[in-house]
Parts: structure tokens; sequence; C-alpha cells
């Protein structure tokens, strides 16, 4: 299985604009340990908020806005755009984390974890705060720059209604008739694939490409965000480790009802459709009943199909990278982002 | 004791006016059960989500906002900017009651204890980029609406910081170098006076006013902030019940360190001043352990002391509100809003 590392070497040059233009953010904040809260989970200060060089994500959302910027000519124009994205990316995994009880991240101890559940809410919401500042300033570079801001907020508010249905689907029974494949794709469409979208558009939208270059960006990030969210359900439920080969099982021992399990549950037969639900009504599953469900799952090859809808998207993503007014070299180099970011299992 | 709501009587027509464009936003947003738990909160929606019209705060903040606008001549221009306010101080609520654990505000269950934490902080995310997208609207009205969201969103900010600073306040012992009253003061000034700051100073910048008469707005928010927040203080410890008689010693009980209990601390002899931090540093305070607190405050006149201070601000905020170039009534109505902030105990 490829690291979710690799995605940067497709990018180095990008990928450390984007840091150094983040480290110089933090740089610049207030002198207040809650902006050195943030500055850890950045990356850029370690677990007693001195400074360091820790590993602080992908910065996948940003590169690709900075390196599509660069392209159409534009690139310190979308480098404080590319940083707000960055900025709401980390802000909405801050919440995340103190939501889903997740104590690390990125291998390092998550913001509520290492300063309480108070600070992480707290400092989520300034470093939300920053991003809007950081967005008002960048539109007063033109009318693009101020479409590109409305934009940029209108995306980051559909990331939350995704969270929003997130909770609905989580809180649901597999069987209700509001837990469906259409339902889990509208909610993955909102909290990832939207903001990857705000990533391609947004460049397009601030160096004034034509409506049908926006949409090409909009169709690659909208398939790449669909695809990279349900091959992260297939390795969560199908995935072993490298060191033990065993499973863990991620998603199913949460229960989550994610694409599989109702791409299995719409198609079983009733015996195995109640089977399937009876586990997940249970109060916890052992790894034997994790087995069982992935051996339902296996049985109508489940796993096959996911990758076939997985290809598809792959497939759409690069066809509309190849349709995209840029070089060859360009367009084949956003064709290696989406095979980077979706590992075989 | 003058109840809060008295401020409204002051100014219904410009509450009445908040209300209605708070109700209207509400209308336009998606239809997501997550906006009617904002619009709830509001005072828009009932417990069941339902259309309904109850008590959702004082309005105070949007409501002096618009009143300065008014009179100023931009009642239009300045109504997004009151709404985005009223919003902004709103989240800040939804996600203060989370950390709090607050169950009940304006006799309401809060956002977290009637539809769970995880929707409580992604509630208040929307919110806030509610906010966002209605200050970057606002902002295309011209370089003083675009100063105007540059310098909200710089105040929303020091409010977050002011929330951090009360966490660090909370958690350390009285005793520590870093309790004292000019901590203390400067975590109200970020967290409550600066958002009052924001109400008048904004209605200046907005409406382009002088930077002399910018300054007045200034000195009166800052001074009325501080001395309703020093006057909320010295309730939460003295105040008794209206139907009891008894006092419920509300901030003493959670062995809050705001200012009555810090100055007591900074002006008591050794054996007292030791005795009231052994009792600040016991696990519980028994009804009889806040009486000895409350003595040892009132044996050298904490109260009357806090009575002086609060006085001060107050005398401060209204001479500034009369050095105004507004009329006799508009001036007289600012001073009629400090008195209805500040109740007697």
């Amino acid at each position: 299985m490829q690291s979710p590392g690799d995605v940067r070497n497709i990018t180095p040059f990008y990928t450390s604009k984007i840091d150094a233009h983040l480290q110089h953010v933090f740089a610049s904040a207030p002198d207040l340990p809650m902006y050195d809260h943030l500055a850890y989970f950045m990356g850029f200060k370690n677990e007693q908020l001195q400074p360091a060089v820790v590993y602080g994500g992908k910065r996948f959302r940003s590169s690709l806005l900075l390196m599509l910027g660069d392209w159409y000519g534009q690139l310190e124009a979308v480098l404080p755009f590319a940083g707000a994205l960055e900025l709401y990316h980390n802000f909405t995994l801050i919440h995340d984390d103190v939501v889903d009880k997740d104590t690390h991240r990125r291998g390092r101890p998550t913001v509520w974890h290492l300063f309480g559940h108070d600070h992480a809410i707290n400092d989520g919401d300034a470093q939300l705060l920053m991003v809007a500042e950081i967005l008002a300033t960048a539109a007063q570079g033109g009318a693009a720059a101020r479409e590109t801001q409305h934009f940029f907020l209108k995306q980051f508010r559909i990331v939350v209604e995704g969270q929003y249905l997130d909770f609905e689907l989580t809180n649901a029974m597999l069987g209700d008739a509001a837990v469906n494949r259409a339902a889990y794709k509208e909610m993955i469409r909102c909290k990832t694939a939207e903001l990857i979208v705000a990533a391609a558009q947004g460049a397009g939208i601030l160096t004034g490409q034509s409506e049908a270059e926006c949409q090409l960006l909009k169709t690659y990030a909208h398939s790449l965000g669909m695809a990279y969210q349900m091959c992260d359900d297939v390795v969560s439920i199908w995935a072993t480790s490298e060191t033990t080969g065993k499973r863990n099982y991620g998603d199913v021992k949460e229960k989550k009802k994610t694409l599989p399990i109702l791409f299995a549950y719409e198609q079983l037969a009733t015996a195995e459709k109640q089977q399937l639900a009876r586990l997940y009504s249970q109060a916890g599953l052992s790894d034997t009943d994790c087995e069982t469900v992935i051996t339902l799952l296996d049985n109508i090859d489940t796993k096959p199909a996911m990758e076939i809808s997985i290809n598809e998207y792959a497939t759409k993503a690069k066809t509309a990278a190849q349709a995209l007014t840029l070089t060859v070299d360009q367009k084949d180099t956003l064709c290696s982002v989406v095979d980077s970011l979706l590992p075989k299992v």
C-alpha cells in the first residue's frame, strides 16, 4: 500500500512553499500559547511548544491549489488562498478529533488530547477566524479575488454541512430508510470532495479561467475526492497490518456505515441482510464478528464492486484533467496525483 | 435588581429590526436541521424545531451598533454588520456552553444539551462561517465597509484570545503569580469589552466618523463592557434569590477567581489570605464555606470597593457618551444603556 506521503513527492516545490508561507503566518501571530497549539498541529512546534519541523499533513489541497495557480500564471496571488485552505482543512481536523475522541493523528497527540477539550474547541475557533481574516485581506486583490473569497466560504460551509450529515448517518441504524448509498455519497461529497473542489475550481476562479475550464477543474476535484474517500473506506475494512499481516477491522469495529457496508446491505439476500443488520445493532463487535461481516461482504464481491466504482471516479478525474488547457506534463502530473491518492489494498 | 431585558426597552425599534433581519437570514439558510439548531438558539424555533418567538437574548451589542449607525445616518448599511455581530456573539455562547457544561441559558436547554456535544461544536462552526460570509458580502459596500470587516474579524479573534486567558486563569491556583487583578482585567477586556467596542467603534468606522469620535465610541464601549462584567461578577457573589432571599453563591461555589476574590486576596492580612487560598484549593465548597469566603470579603469592604470601581467605569462611559457629536437625547440614551446594564445588587 502506498503511503499518503507520496503526493508530497509529486508537488515538493508547492508543498515547501505552503509550509514556508504558513510558518510565516504563525510567526506573525500574537504571542499567546493558543497560537502555539495551532502551530503544533501544523507541525511547526513540538509537544513542548518549541520550534520543530514535524510531519503535519500532506498539504495536498493547498499544494494542488498552488500548483494550478502557478500553472495559470499567478503563484503569488494564489498563495494566501492556499494558506487559508490548508488552515481551514486543519481547523476541521482539530474539531473532528474532539468529536471523534481520536487521541492521535499523524502519529502525534491530537490538540484536545494534549491541551484539553476546552482549548481544542477554542483553538479551532481561533484558526477559523484566522482563515476569515486571511481571505478578507486576500479579497482586496480585485474582483476575481473577491469571488474566490465567497466561493471558498461557501465551500467551507458545505464541509460543515457534510459533518452534520455524517453525524446523522452515524446515529441512524442500518436498515433505516435514510441510511443508503445515496445519502452516504452526498455526505462524502460535502465533507471530503467539496474541499478539493475548492482547491481546483478556486484556482480557476482566481486566475480568471473560462467557465468550461472551471467546470473541468470541478469535475476533476469532485471525482478525485469521491474516489479518495471511497478508497479510504475500502482500506479501513480490508487492509491488513504491514507488521502482523492481520486485519485491524477499523471501520467495521466502529460499525461505520460506509459505502461497502451500504452496498452489501442493499445487495444481500434477506437472511444475510438481517444477519448484517443484527451484527451492526450489537453493542460491540468481536474480531470474529468482524470477520463474519467481511465474509458477508466478500460473498457478494463487495470489494471488486467498490474498486470498479473507485476506478470510474478516477477515470473521470483523469479524463477531466486531460481536457484542461494545460501542458501534457501538467496534465500528467494531475493524473499522477489521482494515482498517488488511491492506494491499492 | 433590574432584569437584563431592560436594555431592550431602551432600543425597541433596533432590537425588532435586528430580530427581523436575523429571521430573514435563517429563512434563507439551506433546508438542513443544523440551521434549525441555530435558529432555535436565537429564539426563532422551539425545542421541536418548529417556528416560534422565544426570548433569545438581549440583542444588546447589535442594537447598540444599529442605533449608532442610524444616528450617524446609515441604518441600512450597518444592518448586515449588526446581524453578523449578533450571530458571532451567539456563536461564542454555543461553544462556551459546551465548554462550561451549562445545561440552560435564557431559561432554555443549551444547544449541546438538546442536540449533543458533537452537533453543538459543528453548529457553532456553521454559525461562525455564516458570520464570515455575511461580512464578506457586506464588505463589498466600499472602503469603510471593508475596514469594518477587518476591524470586526480582529475584534472577534480578541474574544477568542480572551477565552484562552479565561481557561488559563481558571486552571491556575489562587496565589499563583499569574492570578492577579491585572490578568483578570485583561481577560474581561478581551472576552467581554472588545465585542462591545466592536459594536460602538464599528458604527463609527462604517459611517466614516472622525478619529476623535471613534476614540470616544471606543472609550464608551470599553468602559461599559468592563463595568458590565464586573457588575456581573459582584452579582454572582452577593446576590440573593428573589424567592428564597438566600444567596446561591454562584461564582464562589464554582471557585471562580473573579475581581472581588482577587481584590480580597491581594488586600487581606496573611492569616485571612491563607484561609481564602485554603478554601479555594478545596475540592468543593459547602454553603458554610461560601459564607466564610463572603465574610472574608465583607470584612475588608470588598463590595463597596468593587462598586467604586464599577462606578468609575460607568462615569467614564457616560463622559465619553456626552462628548460625542450626537443630540442631547441620543447621548442621554447611551447613558441610560449604561445604567440599565448595571443592576444594583
